[in-house]
């Protein structure tokens, strides 16, 4: 691995937030642009990150009745175009195969951009009682959207992600599923992620292509622009009807099945990076950071030094923690700089006067604090800590959204905290597709979704001024 | 799930054994097929085999130090164009990417078929010095090939995999690599699948696309076939000098690393099933069985019944193995046979005079041998049982791959063994091309592996009588 050098400083996150984060994914090792345009390749640091979100999320999703699949990754035209607002959803945006070798297809083919079209295909093969269902079915894959404006994990043409399928007997079945899995991701975000969210459904206009309801996790980055997480889909029987998804039921009627999806992607990492991180670097939220402990030496040529170190990682991999004991020959001032770049949660510096004292020094990447602590019970100590980290990083997180959500009454308040004090903005809608319009036009801000806990913030919404029908939330969003 | 029906009778091994085999895939619900030409799609039984297979790899691979990386999924057709000899056996197999959204590219990208010259490129970039090497990175994707004849795991258009790409500082270390990864293959093939391989070396017409050399395991099909289940390619430094992937070493030269690639694919699910199989189905070894225990109970209606299964799913799944309880109101016998063509290792059987007895009844998948035995200790008889299975398949495995090889001194000698007793035929041969491509001209037979370990079959090549150079196995192959 090329040597991290401490002179190639990251730019400051409030000189070019933007530039920040290129520096920071880059230096970190997270990833590495490719030269396939669009694209970048995953590296050790980064795609152990998705690991770790995989390992938790999967098993969750099993323990819940999940079960994994495979389907194919090409999805033939005709495929794509049985059901009508998917289709014009995503043929935008497609990748098309056209040529098998030398030989021109038949039909073309796109890379999958997201994988109802083939679950329904299948759906219609095997389910044919009440028996059978419900059917839960996810599958971890990569998918592919021909953006034009890429970043790394944020937007990229290629991406990874989960993606769950389910159909059911009713439309309350579905619904509570849709609801479950909203719950699952942002659970997750919070005990797994150290990232709290705000829990909503997605306007007509910001819904997925295909689904009847669009529900959506939020979360507010470090510049005040917010960030789709997670979403679920509830689908009803729309796409029942046009893939013709029919099962006898226990009245024996043929019954339309009811489905839903759902999905998480390595986007969330950059999620990750933009809530927690600082000036210098990345800040992993202990439950997904590959390194969860990095132990450097001081004094390192001293002797018993060494073996002390290793003798501290072996008690800490023991426990069932994730640590590197860094022997290299680099100074330790340098070894303080890369872990804090890589974000690593604790850092252990043991010396020869610690030691001769039974202790070492534990130092905290979120907030910096140093102490010296005994080395009897380390485990305990180091899972005391971890978790403090954890709970520091939420608290932090959820007190900067807190204090960069507003509420806005009229549009001259919303276009002046938008353009001021980048945040999420409460404000009061009519429900009419063409305020949202306009509220996009005039501020840049999307509605990112409509609060399942709503707030009275008005009566009249905040662009037209006529009675309004929910309090939405608003804001500038990747 | 659709009920499992009795008298869907699958076709007889010896009747028809690709109509066997097709019958077994899709009848214990492994594969369903898709309406993408030449894809299949891995239903949940399926998928969580090749998910124990990941499983077991991944952590040895890491184990060994390997680091897992994500590609891009394209490679651009200049960049496959870089080395000769790779994209010659490549280009006229790969699918084309031409379109864009409705825009045509500007270079087409080719859906990758195996990603050397994505890592190369990669590794150009990332590598400067000594310090940097080895790389030991892997990916678990899926490729795609636009083969003509497709078979659900055996060849499919998409298939998953992992590749290993590996960089060293010297030739033996990437030799070492080479051998160290095919060592694993065959390691795990015997102690995870109970399925014997002979290891050896491709002859050059065989060998990978751009390899210096390429190892093999092979093993013995049902049918006498053979079917190739892992390789491991020495790249010299070919595809450093195409892709100029450079570093200083500790004498301050600039050289050329040294690469090699490992892969392991879905395919070798094929090889479980076509080794292991039988008329009733599946025979699953027990590593990677997503069920190890079926339990049945027998007279579930009596009191006490289904809660005694319930009771032995909780203490085995304690112990930490894979069970499932079969509450359904299907009668006993169906149950059988349904968990005999899911191939399930061993089936508990507990009714109302087991309980009184304090005991219960182990059928083994492999042989039908049934024990009564007593629920003290079920989890240690369980385990001690299970290993018996794993034993007893890898025996009758070597046994038959045994019985199935032959030895050929002359050309009528091989093509009647070919012909009349399908399997493993060992010959020698001079190292000339031309033999190699009469030989299977004549017989629909080609050079499985020159094996490491030679045997002296004869002194002359059995196709054209010159002295021979080494001994070849040689087979009909999938």
């Amino acid at each position: 691995m090329a040597e991290f050098k401490k002179n190639d400083q990251i730019t400051g996150m409030n000189t070019d937030f933007a530039q920040w984060y290129t520096d920071v994914v880059v230096k970190s090792e997270m990833v590495s642009y490719s030269n396939v345009k669009g694209c970048v390749i995953l590296r050790p640091y980064g795609y152990a990150v998705w690991e770790n979100i995989q390992r938790i999320l999967d098993a969750k999703f099993k323990e819940l009745g999940h079960e994994n699949v495979a389907m194919p990754m090409f999805i033939p035209e005709s495929l794509l175009d049985k059901e009508k607002d998917h289709v014009e959803g995503f043929a935008p945006e497609v990748a098309w195969v056209t040529h098998g070798g030398s030989d021109k297809l038949q039909e073309r083919l796109c890379v999958r951009p997201t994988s109802e079209t083939l679950f329904c295909d299948h759906y219609a093969e095997i389910i044919h009682s009440y028996r059978d269902l419900p059917k839960l079915y996810n599958q971890w894959v990569s998918v592919v959207r021909w953006e034009k404006n890429t970043r790394p994990f944020l937007r990229t043409r290629e991406f990874y992600w989960q993606e769950g399928h389910t159909a059911h007997a009713s439309a309350e079945e579905a619904e509570a599923e849709t609801q479950r899995m909203l719950n699952v991701y942002a659970d997750f975000c919070r005990d797994a992620l150290a990232i709290p969210v705000i829990k909503g459904q997605k306007t007509d206009k910001e819904k997925f292509a295909g689904a009847r309801a669009t529900y959506t996790i939020e979360a507010l980055m470090h510049d005040g622009q917010a960030l789709q997480s997670g979403t679920s889909h509830d689908f009803g029987d729309g796409f029942a009807k046009a893939f013709n998804i029919q099962f006898a039921d226990k009245d024996n009627q043929q019954k339309y099945v009811h489905q839903t999806s759902w999905g998480m992607s390595t986007r969330i990492i950059g999620a990750i990076i933009m809530v927690h991180g600082d000036n210098n670097g990345l800040v992993l939220p202990p439950a997904v950071a590959p390194i969860q402990v990095a132990i450097v030496p001081i004094q390192m040529q001293k002797p018993g030094v060494a073996d002390k170190a290793k003798e501290l990682e072996a008690t800490l991999k023991a426990a069932g923690y994730r640590v590197r004991t860094d022997l290299s020959d680099k100074m330790p001032g340098w070894k303080f700089s890369e872990y804090e770049m890589k974000g690593v949660p604790l850092r252990i510096e043991i010396g020869p006067r610690d030691i001769e004292n039974n202790c070492c020094v534990i130092v905290r990447r979120d907030n910096g604090e140093k102490q010296s602590v005994s080395l009897d019970n380390l485990a305990e100590t180091v899972a005391k800590t971890l978790a403090q980290v954890h709970d520091g990083m939420y608290a932090k997180a959820l007190a900067h959204m807190e204090e960069h959500t507003f509420s806005a009454t009229d549009m001259n308040q919303m276009n002046d905290i938008i353009s001021t004090h980048p945040g999420f903005v409460k404000a009061m809608w009519c429900g009419d597709r063409a305020c949202e319009d306009k509220i996009k036009e005039m501020t840049g801000a999307t509605s990112r979704c409509i609060p399942f806990q709503q707030e009275h913030v008005g009566d009249t919404c905040v662009c037209c001024g006529k009675p309004a029908a929910k309090m939405v939330v608003w804001g500038r969003a990747y």
